[in-house]
This record gives structure tokens, sequence and C-alpha cells, in this order.
């Protein structure tokens, strides 16, 4: 079987259940080319655990030049994504970016444009998206069945992190080493998958709360208020402080009502559309008449697995990716407005004036604390 | 058995519903002595309804001043409740009065303070208080079993109107007739029932769409964000414009989270204190030892009938009422709040400032249109 050579930078955390995976067998279409750490301790965890075939670099940047590797998957802290994805793409490599795309949109734009004059292929980690409830989902608000979008709760509370895993590495949580909390490291799989099952806002004005529940400079929990272009309305309440969290994610329509709560899927369907039995019941109090079902989905939920094979297959045989690399902009955009929304104290129309958000996000740089990280890896079993 | 002397004044919708409950036996401390409307189609159905020694007026103050009534039930636009209840007050009377409490908290501050010169019994119809999970609820919250609050999400979107119903009354959802939409008729409860669970916010700011779903002028879509003095956050997020909607009350605390949803009521109880746990935890990914438990309440949900049989209760044997009659400012207060800041596009603080709302509201009145009321009175059994 014909298989890409992958080079892996970055194995901390996801680096890591990367390197497992395929080692493991499950990307039959993948061999491990190389991986790259600037922590000598993973380095050393790297010798320990790769076949001897598989260089071993410090950085990034010697591997992507090394001509080892057909593609890399790039999964070091966010500022860097947008830097090693370019420099990748300058060397004619196919890249898979973890998520999200980057820190900031600008960059993000130029990193695009990069993979465009490339033509390699341009990959997003955003595994949820194998997911067979939130695909499911998209389908039904996708082809119509929920009919026209009233309304999106999404409550995303179940990101509960302790304070020691932001002590656990110097970059985390901070202006300068991630660019953001919550919104930057745990829900860029929910803000893709809200963009991605119901569109992009038009407006959001959030309440970003910096520090609250950690010992952190960055936000660690928000609520954001969203206004779609059709007028339909939303929330976003993530936060990495609640035990237990919720993960409760509604979608009204005109149609209908769609939940996802414990991985399941239940649709409330009106036999006629909202709208016009307002207009037209003589009863005050009468409702539309609705079933309530519970959704049958294919059950295949992939993840991470599921991208990198989707990402090899999309090289080899040119199958579907499962997120383009050109679409982390999108999720990266909503997060960015909310934080500029909190930053200014108002709403913040999408698009947003970019330059005003890196100038916001660089004030917030140039005081960063310095932290001393006890640069631990922990498993991310089951943790995203 | 002794009995109290009661006047009815309005037999609208809700009116209709306490003669109907009292003719059927379902208060047998509360003898119906009068009845009021100023509609004729509302008086002629009394005549055909309520036995021959109860008098009909067309005017609640002729009612008050007959000196059949030792109470009053005050069931008519919410502009006139302090109006008449001051009247009542004057009279010697005791009162319960519909919620609101009013429309807006100066009128409503002059009412508690006749109410409190006159020493009588002054009762608010908080039906839903009489409810047993909100009652577990309070509890629990009130006695520690949450520990500190952290996060109160009320998505009460399950009072759906149509059209029809906004245009059975000429004073319905309209600025000068009922002087608000969804916060002012449909969800006092849920504000009275919030206040009185999670104690007052200390700051909201809320997004009010006026005539969104509905050919109205008022707001029939809201989304509040709240912070409370503790630095817990919340939202609440009403309208009548979803069917089929949600009633999910979240409420979480550093001991657990407390869910009421379809009358069952969920409780996730950690055997640590999360605050305690996340400073402490060894490991970042770990969670607090939670346990998920049905929470079992004595079924009891009297709703009307059992805040007049306490209000009857009270005035003839000292027992307590349901709600007090002074405590209907706090969830107006929350509503004005709400109004206040969607008007003016920023937080509001509570307390507000009574006189710039009065006149904000004003303002509106001023320009409310005038609507060809089809007079019609619905059955409202199972829609509060």
């Amino acid at each position: 079987m014909e298989q890409i050579k992958l080079g892996i930078i970055g194995v901390g955390n996801m680096g890591t259940t990367h390197v497992q995976n395929i080692l493991a067998g499950k990307c039959p279409e993948i061999a491990l080319a190389a991986v790259a750490d600037r922590r000598e301790a993973r380095r050393q965890w790297a010798q320990g655990t790769v076949p001897e075939t598989v260089q071993i670099f410090e950085e990034g940047s010697d591997l992507i030049k090394s001509g080892l590797c057909e593609a890399v998957l790039i999964a070091v802290p966010h500022y860097q994504h947008p830097v090693l994805a370019k420099e990748a793409f300058a060397q004619g490599l196919h890249v898979m970016c973890e998520k999200p795309a980057g820190v900031y949109t600008k960059a993000v734009r130029e990193m695009n444009e990069a993979a465009k004059e490339s033509g390699k292929v341009f990959g997003m980690m955003f595994n949820q998206r194998t997911n067979c409830v939130y695909r499911k989902m998209r389908e039904m608000v996708q082809n119509g069945q929920l009919g026209e979008l009233k309304r999106v709760n999404w409550i995303i509370t179940d990101w509960y992190r302790t304070q020691i895993y932001y002590d656990s590495g110097d970059w985390r949580a901070t202006w300068e080493g991630e660019g953001g909390g919550v919104l930057l490291n745990q829900c860029p799989h929910q803000l893709d998958l809200l963009q991605w099952i119901c569109g992009l806002p038009k407006t959001v004005q959030a309440f970003c709360q910096e520090g609250k529940w950690h010992d952190i400079e960055v936000e660690d929990d928000v609520t954001a208020y969203l206004q779609f272009e059709n007028g339909a309305t939303g929330v976003f309440i993530p936060t990495t402080g609640d035990a237990p969290g919720t993960n409760r994610f509604e979608v009204t329509g005109t149609l209908g009502k769609l939940v996802c709560e414990n991985d399941t899927l239940t649709f409330w369907k009106l036999s006629q559309d909202e709208r016009e039995f307002c207009r037209t019941a003589t009863e005050g109090f009468a409702q539309p008449p609705c079933e309530k079902l519970t959704v049958e989905t294919d059950g295949e939920n992939p993840q991470h697995v599921g991208v990198l094979n989707a990402f090899a297959g999309n090289i080899l045989h040119g199958t579907p990716l499962v997120a383009e690399g050109y679409e982390g902009i999108r999720g990266l955009t909503l997060s960015n407005a909310m934080h500029l929304s909190s930053w200014l104290g108002r709403p913040v129309d999408i698009p947003f004036d970019e330059e005003l958000f890196l100038s916001e996000l660089n004030k917030r740089r140039a005081s960063s604390r310095k932290k001393e990280g006890k640069d631990i890896t922990f498993s991310t079993e089951g943790t995203y």
C-alpha cells in the first residue's frame, strides 16, 4: 500500500496522541517519517517511542526542510501554526494543521493564500466534524428540515480544567504564548461546528471573564450573544471552570427544534411551519402539532484518526478531506470577534477590523506575564 | 367555616379561571362576593355564571367602595395593579394582586408603601412558587447544598403565543396598554423564581427584540446576560415565538449542578468543592467525583388555588402566604432593568434609575399604536 511520509511537528499533548495512533497502525496510508519538538524531554520521549527510521528534530523548520516528509502535521502552540504552515507550503509539502488555525485572522489569511499558491493539500484538525451527531445536525439544518434558523443555544461548559493544567506549560493561557483561553484552546471545535452547521453570525457581543476560575491572564469563562443575518439569535457559553459541565446544543428553526445532548440527537418535528401557524391560528394558546423523534445517525465517529486518514486519502486518491484548511479561519473569526467585543465592551460585526483586533491583542501580549512552566504532558484521551 | 368575602376585579383570561376555581369549591375559605369588569361582554358572562348573591360591577373602584368585600383579587391590565391596590388598601381591604406587580417599579414602590401603612394582608399571585420543583430548588440553593452560586442559565422559550392571542385585546402587547411584552406578561413567574431561588443579579445586559415574531410593538424575544454580586453569571432567554419551546433552568454551584427540565429535577452532586479541587488536583484533565441524582420532591403543586387558599389562611389564621405582595417589586426590577438595558444598549446596574426608566417607557407610551382589539377571552388552562 502506498503511504505518505508524514512529519509531526510538536509532540506535546495532541502530537503524542497522533504519534501513538499512527504507530498503532490506525492510519495505514501514513508512514511516520519524522517528529520535531523544541523540548528536550519530548525528544527523549520520542527517542524511546518511535522506530529508528523516524528522524527526530528540534526545530520544525528543519524537519520541513529535511526532504524526509511529503506532509506535515502541525501540533505546536497556536501562534506558530501559520508560520510553520507557510514554511511547509513553500517547501511543497501538504499540511494538516491542529486547531485553531492561528491566533489572529490576519496571519491565517496569509496562510490560506500560501496554501492556495502552493496547490498542496491543506487540512484542518476539526476532528469533531467526524462525529455522527454533528454531521447529522449539519445535514438537517442545511437541507432545510429545520426550516429557517431562529435560535442557536450552545451551553458548552464541559471543558473542565484544573489549575495544574494551566501550570503545565509556560505558553499555556498567556497572551504571548497562547493568545487566548477557552475560546482559543478548547472551543475551536464548537466554534467551527457552530459556523459549519448554522453559518457565521453577523454580529457578536461577548462577555469574556479573564482568570475567573484559574490563576491565568486569559479568559476561562465566556457568554456570547450572537445575531445572524436572517434575524436568528443565539448564545454560546463556554467555560473551563464548571464541574460537571453541560454540553447542550439546541437549534430551533421554523420547522422544529434539534437538541444534541449526551451524544443523543432529538428532533421535535413540526407538521406545519411555525410562522404560517402563528399567522393563521384561531386560538391564542394553540401550538403547531409536533412529533418528538430520536434521530438515527450512522454511528460513526472516527475523530483524529478519521481526519488523518481522510488527509492521506485526499493526497493519494483525491477523496474528500474532513475539513479544508481554508475553513479554519471561520471559527477563528468568531473567536476573534468575541475577544474584540469583550475588550471593547460593545457588539462587533463580522467581518471585523483585523488590524484593530491585532493591535488590541498586541497590547495584551506586551504586558503578558512570564510563567514558570512545569512542562508536563498529560494524556488527552477523551478530552477533545 | 369562616370565609373571607372576595371581590375579583377583572374577569378576563385569568380572572375567569379564579372565578371558576372558587365556584367549583376549591377555595373553601373564600366566598365570592363581587366581580367587576369594564367590558360588557365579560359582565354578561358573569351574569350567566356567578350566583345571584354575587354583585357585578363595571368599575373596580366601585367594587372596592361597595363595602361588600373584605379582600380583592386584582386581575386587570398591569398598569392598573398599583392604582387599584392603593384604592383597596385605603378602604381597608386585603389585596391579592396578579403578576406583574405593576409596569414600573416607581408605582409598585408606592403600592408597597400603601400596603404597609394599611397593615392589611398583601399577596402576589406567584403561583409558580407553589410548584414542588421550584420550592425544592430554592431550598437546595438557599441551604447551601449547591455551594457558592457560579452560573444560572434559564432557557424559557415555551411561552408560545399566536398572532390572534395578541389581537385578542386592544391593551395587549402595547406600551400604553400593557407596558411590555414577554418580560411583563409571560415571564414575571420566571423572573420572580430566578430572584427567589438565586437572588437578584447586580447587573443585566439585555437584548430585547420588539415585534420579532408577531405584529406587536413590544418585545417577544429576549436574551439577557446576568452578573451577580459574587461574580456568578447567567442568561435568561424567553420568547413567545418558539414552538416547541424549551424550559430548562440550570443552576451551577461549587458543589454541583441542578437542572430543572420537564418538571424533573436532576442534581449532579460533587463530593468535593470544585474550587478546592481545582487548586489541589495533580491531574490536568481530572474532575471532582460526581454523583447524578434525581431529586425527590413532595409532589405538591397547587398553583393558583394554593395561592388563594394561603391568602385566605393568612387573613383568617395568620398562616403564611405563598408570596408576600411586597416581593413583587423584585422580579419587576429585573424586568425593568432588562428593558432599560436594551433601550439604552448598555449594561444596567440594579438598583437602576427609576426616573430614567419611566421617562424611557413614557416615550414609548406616547407613540404607542392604537389597536383594534377583538376582545376575545381564551381558556388559560395549562398556560401559566
